[in-house]
């Protein structure tokens, strides 16, 4: 597409629109920080000539307008927490950022929903319900600093899905301004709706390709008053994933996560916060949390998923019934990452998914890919939905380039391996310009026509982030 | 659109696809059936030109390429359950019945997914997996009848999407022929997926307009071992809809089903059954189920429910803790559409959506709308969601001339007052023929316009259902 650069004349009349203090023009120190999100390394930096601050649906729409007009592209951006370069303004242009959109605008109790604007930090809206009794049970592990905007982009996921569902399961109802700068309001305080086509979940997880939310409507559930974590350890990964069917279809219990962490990862994140838990017993490790409205129930489920775990062949099993252990024990999931950010400056996250009873099999499969590259790949995830984050760890002794050259045939290898298993390129974290290239090892033409044609239907000159997802 | 009408040269090449006994042309008796689905009333009947019974995707993919090289509408046809027109070939041409791709291809209990051809009744997939302990957790009220091909197609919703939700929450992965012919495939064997725009759920619900599903691939839960059901006597509308959101915020209980009687429908199906319940006494009654997988749990929860409705004013509570008194309470829930057809031949079936809390003052304002109209407007349905099955019965005095020139401005007034109360037309009955000319009564111009950009990128020479939905 032939995009326009901004002039000072549109940086102007832009100004008109959000306010001079809300836009951010000719200083690259102060665009900086709105190049890149948090995908590891620097390929998926660009700059963007202006960021806007809107404050209102009305100024979206405005810009959208002008954008049009002067085939300028626009990039969406929350709180820049993505894993796949979303909010990156790949063909520059203006992002447009909706950290001062960050109202609760109504609780519903009575229907137990909530209206908030897309900048709402999500982890803000639990705090915001807690002495309701309420909950939004979205739970994606950058909960603390994302935007509840881009958890809705993205179609988050996160270490409650297995329970709860991930993101798209409580969105009701949007604001959306379109890439032409009309409105239109999708869904509603609504439990049901069959009223035309579900373009409500056809806009969750569209990457801020196909229009900018402006209000959100999500639906809440009763707190839970009690939760326990156990950390079941086995001596392999095999033994571990076995486990969860029988947790699920012979206990009757779905609990509210799952997450796995194979030897690797355990290792890392052990040394890394010298810990002392016996991890070099462990082959593999399995955090399952229960929770609920019973106390009693919740002890019977946890016991009974031990008892499982235990004759699977967990080799320990701990519980963690208050705050101190559970974090302790979730500290360990939460920092694999970071144990491996020190090991080496190149690394690479992945997030593929697999029919869940396939994680064994793509762990000692990784095993292969890793010793023929050279590579560490330690993995860990939500094993109750088979969404594994495998971790492309390089020998720290080598260069930027010569990772940049073997990168893709790491990854190409990675991805026909999830293929042949069933799986796909991503379960949470999004395609975005970081996986965009490797789309057609697992999904066809005739897929990516269709995404084109809907493309093409909601923004036919290609303004808003242009880039992402497909070409 | 220019349709052109089938040719006996055509009809050849369709019986050579397909196989001459599976072909039904030329005969009025022969193709009447499949000239209307269940919405009552002879107005949205059309008739076929030819019926197709294909038996393989391969089949489908040929007679799209033949209808769209010649410009014939295709109509696909489940166990024609619908009530909203959608089965119906509204522009004459081919209806594609899928009643012989009816296997069951595949269980798989390490992932607890199944995977279904469309023309397999409902019923039948929980029958076939009791023996594992598995269920498909979609329950439309038709189960024991309608195709899951149907159930996708419409999204539909039923008794127990309270706690289960809609039957898009179990559709993980679709094989689909495109209106052109084309074959793709849309999800898999996955729990999580954020690979492209979510085209799976847009199919979901899409009314046999953007495709024809082949394979099914649905998500399984674990079989709840017990249930029970509440029937919960209240003198007014109010008292049993505020019993609703105590229960699931103050007791932190999900049930299983919230559905709602008022006082018409509960007394036509005492009346029709010759049922004893002590129903003069009852303003309204809620039938509130709870599944789960232990008995003691169940117990704890039945009773803070039932203990909830007496403090919201319930003035009986009857338990049905065993199949015989289960049936007895389901089976005048079951019956009120059936109790108002004896009363008058003329009826309109609505479903509407609204916030759950709006439902007293929609059920009290339809009064308005009954005297108005000189009409009966008994409701009943999902009240956990806010889906109410309102019935329009006519006087049974009214000719078809007066009935069929009243009606409209009776669903206008319907609709209306639904929107104003932030609700929609449709919560699982779809959209269809029927409700086609009220879709702006609730819905923006540039809605349409998404939706209509849509279609044309899946089916640009409206081949596929045309009539449906919106013009």
């Amino acid at each position: 597409m032939g995009y326009n650069r901004l002039t000072p004349d549109l940086v102007a009349e832009l100004r008109g629109m959000v306010g001079e203090k809300n836009v951010i023009y000719g200083d690259p120190e102060q665009l900086e920080p709105f190049s890149h999100d948090e995908t590891p390394g620097k390929k998926y930096r660009s700059m963007p000539e202006a960021v806007l601050r809107p404050r209102t649906a009305a100024e979206i729409s405005a810009i959208m307008r002008l954008a049009n007009r002067e085939m300028v592209p626009v990039t969406p951006r929350g709180a820049g927490s993505g894993l796949s370069g979303g909010a990156v303004p790949a063909h520059g242009g203006i992002v447009l950022l909706v950290d001062r959109m960050n109202s609760i605008l109504e609780l519903d109790r009575e229907n137990m929903m909530i209206t908030v604007e897309p900048g709402v930090v999500s982890n803000e809206i639990n705090e915001y319900l807690k002495e309701y009794g309420l909950f939004y049970a979205g739970y994606p592990m950058s909960m603390e600093t994302c935007f509840i905007g881009g958890n809705v982009a993205e179609n988050a996921g996160g270490g409650k899905a297995v329970k709860y569902g991930v993101t798209s399961r409580y969105v009701l109802g949007l604001e959306v301004v379109l890439p032409n700068g009309d409105m239109v309001e999708l869904g509603g305080k609504l439990l049901k709706d069959v009223t035309g086509y579900n373009i409500l979940q056809l806009m969750v997880g569209s990457e801020g390709t196909l229009g900018l939310f402006t209000k959100i409507i999500l639906k809440l559930m009763p707190l839970p008053k009690c939760q326990v974590d156990l950390l079941c350890l086995f001596e392999t990964s095999e033994a571990a994933i076995k486990a969860v069917p029988r947790i699920i279809t012979e206990g009757g219990i779905i609990p509210t996560s799952i997450e796995f962490m194979d030897k690797l990862a355990v290792k890392g994140a052990c040394d890394y916060l010298n810990e002392t838990l016996p991890y070099d017993k462990a082959g593999a490790m399995l955090l399952i949390s229960v929770d609920g409205s019973d106390a009693a129930q919740v002890e019977k489920e946890y016991e009974m998923i031990g008892d499982f775990c235990e004759s699977s062949g967990a080799t320990e099993v701990y519980v963690a019934d208050n705050p101190t252990t559970s974090e302790r024990i979730w500290k360990i999931r939460r920092n694999i990452p970071e144990a491996y950010a020190v090991k080496s400056p190149r690394q690479c996250g992945e997030d593929i998914v697999v029919p869940p009873a396939k994680i064994p099999e793509i762990v000692a499969k990784f095993a292969d890919i890793s010793s023929r590259h050279g590579i560490l790949i330690p993995c860990y995830g939500h094993a109750g939905d088979g969404n594994l984050h495998a971790r492309i760890v390089s020998d720290p002794s080598w260069t930027d380039d010569y990772w940049h050259d073997v990168l893709p045939e790491i990854l190409t290898d990675i991805y026909k391996l999830t293929k042949s298993l069933g799986g796909t390129l991503s379960g949470e974290h999004g395609i975005g310009s970081k996986r965009k290239r490797y789309m057609r090892t697992v999904v066809s033409e005739e897929y990516i026509g269709l995404m084109r044609g809907i493309k093409n239907a909601f923004d036919p000159n290609k303004i808003l982030n242009p880039g992402k997802i497909f070409d």
